[in-house]
């Protein structure tokens, strides 16, 4: 026997899941609520809602249709959060560019998006001038100029908001598949061409509900609600600026875009304007937290969600003192993003400071419909006791389902129904996620992974360590062994030995810090690590010197 | 050019929306938390999912196959959570059975139900053996009995604790269609049979996810977040007690299961286990709020949404005067339910009393996903201006899409693509819904919609006025218009005149109060209003005599 399907009224509304639909709740009670872009423009909701349908009626004009790619290559603007609704609700496919790729990248990017029209910053003119010959798809350019300045080249076919003022009012949205791609965006690996990730609006519309549900529900802070006001300081180019512009829209309220990212009027701006929740990776918050001081400025009450890559403790500890309501998250552009986000689970102050700092910096806990696996090297599920350590694997409604005509990468990143994240981590007392390395970086031993990063760590805790370098090296037995690379402080060379470092270790295992199989046989003292020209610990030379 | 579709990698998991995947973020997270029955039983989240297993298990061997259905007849439990859980995990359909309709119609609806497995508290074993020859399909029956007794009549299948003790450990839970329906329910209007309406896995999954940001999300109160302990006031048979179960399971909070509603016991687990969340019905409240102040017992810290019918103003200020954080929610079986939920806008106590009152007493905001509509005779949209009255017309995510096996009453509850409410309201500024009247309560008049509660409420301001009634009757030029039967103060009679009525009505129609259309043309003083036989208003009966 199937399961049981109803048989719906003739007309019942079946409700598919798209992008448009985002839109009831805000419009229908924050109206008045406004919309900021920097110190050049201030409108409500209401307008909002006028300007997408007046920019989905430009763009119809110049001929987007459903499945076409409209590429975007601004700063984060009023603009772009028009972009992130206007363009997949006619069915078209927004291409968020990332123009921090070399001009080579970008062209390759656009052209694999199949760009049919391209809204442009003034700033990125001279970048598309030096590829455009090499996008014989793109049919129209529209200029995005902060001053509303049409000029330049003849083949611009306007500037946006004078575009937008002669564009069609009250366009009609249609319904249409739920599962219709809503947004790409490429990803740069080490090697090759950057890969394309996409997100369908059901996607869409999935990762904001569960995103919403997950900040607003903390006890303790670390939350994003009613009465906030919202800037964000990733780049919405970034898999939609962490999906938080669509949180924000369906909350209803304040949001403020802050152009390009210049750490000054970042502050001045989150003043002005009375910003309460941002979201950052660690650089920008360190840049924000060095400006502040120099100004003798307070950033108390600005809640800040911390991702791309880990939260170090000083910073945090750093950002806490500023009076930040700091708290990291975790996701990558092929999971949309966000699988976890940390929270206290206790008042601030009720606990240690390193404790809450700890928990704050943690990468987090899985937010609703995350499906988080640690997989170990033959795909057994690992337990969550905060020593194993495995491949981080995920199953979300919003990850992406392939790299775009890429059918090997999507297969190797899908290999047994789960998407790889390529981290490596272990899970905690109260299902708290910690990544450790990527997987490149782990040491594969006895069909166990073994985090060289934290073996580092726990080493460089060592009083008479000065530097430490932990590799992988080929073993007959298992696989792969680390080795140690230690260079004692100055006053201990001659003293420390390789077996001061391994009873160091095998102490830690002792006691259940880290796994008794990472005591290292192998440990060499020496006086220098290898370094790159720009002074980066090279662990491909260490690789080759003791493979 | 239709809209592009993704290529996704042929392992690439497709995440259907079942009601299984509710339960991955709690039991990453929440393992330890528990769940509790009265002052009978308490076991971890952990335990929740092995007992959900072993319900599966038990099933299975009942013969509980993909689309059977699986009645049951319990007050609030933790058994009914695992039921919720457990009956649609297993591609079963769970019939919630509405315990409080006669028995002929518990019979009706268990029989259309086409109820295979029957799980039944003792209190109903009464009422199901008067009707058990009528449900010729119910195969297996399981008693539910707080004392574990399994004591009972030969065709029971055995206790449901001892029966679970001895179900298989482990069941693996299948994917299948999210379409498919989860759980069915019957609701009862005043004429004819209820009428079942349905639910599918992945209108659970999002109704959950909806409520779970709208709940979490304000600024001021008002809220269910972590940290939070749940228990129901609502029956778990109607509509999933609000969804609010499935909200509290991802949140991953403490849950207090309360059985059968004894106010004093309410009272007392609320204390003992320290609820902070609940939802109930005015009338329970009320009951509440009487026993508390017998007791002299505090309420203070209890936040307590209030649905099923308007919250009073008088019943709100007690509330708010005993602590409580009272809030009004809005929705119906048919609609999955939850449509509206209020919320302050500004910290309480920062406006006027009476005005935090209204705000809490009216009928709410849309939460994410909802698309409400006033609509008038003529299906056109009404302006939320606070006056203009129209049907509350929705598409949501999670309305049912049909009674089931009823497709007039279908087709009639669909027509024109919107789910008709037959609740007659207004949308005032920032949003909030306020519904005034039922449908049939309400008079058409040229083409406008006025409700005669409003109308009645405005006339018994009038200081020489002690009772009213409005009715519509019929009109040959506005199809209908409000007569009023008035009622002057003993004080008044002889002085109180129609013209009088009608000057305060157009004084108030005047200032934007109520539509100018409002005025009654027909107003009658009587001694006194036709009644029921139980006291209550005849409207009826006044129709009869006034058309």
């Amino acid at each position: 026997m199937p399961v049981r399907m109803a048989e719906p009224a003739a007309e019942a509304y079946r409700y598919p899941l798209l992008v448009r639909h985002l839109l009831h709740a805000p419009l229908a009670t924050a109206r008045e609520q406004v919309i900021v872009y920097g110190d050049r423009r201030r409108h409500s909701y209401l307008e909002f809602a006028n300007r997408i349908e007046r920019l989905a009626g430009l763009l119809t004009r110049f001929g987007a249709e459903p499945g076409a790619t409209v590429a975007v290559l601004d700063w984060d603007s009023h603009r772009y959060l028009e972009c992130f609704f206007a363009v997949p609700m006619l069915g078209a496919v927004l291409q968020t560019v990332n123009v921090r790729l070399s001009p080579d990248q970008v062209a390759y990017t656009m052209s694999h998006a199949r760009a049919e029209i391209v809204l442009l910053h003034r700033d990125f003119l001279p970048l598309y001038e030096a590829i455009r010959d090499r996008l014989p798809g793109v049919r129209h350019v529209v200029l995005l100029d902060d001053d509303e300045d049409a000029s330049g080249p003849g083949w611009l076919d306007g500037e946006y908001e004078q575009c937008l003022a002669a564009a069609p009012d009250g366009y009609r949205f249609a319904d249409f598949d739920e599962n219709a791609v809503a947004t790409t965006f490429y990803t740069t690996g080490t090697t090759g061409d950057p890969k394309g990730v996409c997100f369908s609006h059901r996607q869409l519309v999935l990762h904001t509900l569960a995103v919403m549900a997950a900040l607003a529900a903390p006890a303790h802070g670390q939350s994003f609600r009613h009465g906030d006001v919202y800037m964000p300081m990733t780049p919405m180019f970034h898999v939609h600026a962490w999906g938080n512009p669509f949180v924000a829209t369906v909350l209803g309220v304040k949001q403020v875009y802050p152009g390009r990212y210049v750490p000054d009027e970042l502050i001045s701006l989150r003043r002005r304007e009375g910003v309460t929740y941002s979201h950052c990776v660690p650089t920008i918050l360190q840049m924000l937290l060095a400006r502040a001081r120099e100004r003798n400025e307070s950033l108390a009450g600005w809640k800040i969600c911390i991702g791309g890559s880990a939260l170090p403790a000083g910073l945090a500890r750093e950002a806490l003192e500023a009076g930040i309501d700091v708290f990291a998250g975790y996701g990558m552009s092929e999971t949309g993003p966000v699988m976890t986000v940390t929270r206290l689970n206790a008042a601030p102050g009720s606990m240690p400071l390193d404790a809450e700092i700890e928990c704050r910096r943690r990468t987090g806990l899985p937010i609703p419909l995350v499906d988080l696996q640690l997989l170990d090297v033959e795909r057994n599920v690992l337990p969550a006791d905060d020593v194993a350590v495995g491949e981080v694997t995920v199953r979300a409604p919003w990850t992406t389902p392939c790299y775009v005509g890429n059918p090997e990468a999507s297969d190797d990143l899908w290999r047994g129904g789960r998407l790889h994240t390529q981290d490596v981590g272990r899970i905690g007392p109260g299902g708290f996620l910690q990544v450790t390395d990527r997987i490149k970086d782990v040491i594969k031993t006895g069909g166990e992974w073994l985090s060289s990063l934290e073996l580092e760590t726990l080493i460089s805790m060592h009083p008479d360590v000065a530097e430490v370098a932990v590799i992988g090296v080929t073993d007959a037995r298992w696989g792969e062994r680390p080795h140690a690379i230690v260079v004692p402080r100055a006053e201990a060379r001659g003293s420390l030995t390789a077996d001061d470092v391994r009873r160091h270790v095998a102490e830690a295992a002792a006691a259940g810090r880290i796994p008794k199989y990472a005591v290292p046989e192998r440990v060499t003292l020496t006086d220098a690590l290898d370094r790159t020209s720009v002074g980066k610990l090279d662990k491909r030379s260490l690789r080759r010197r003791f493979n």
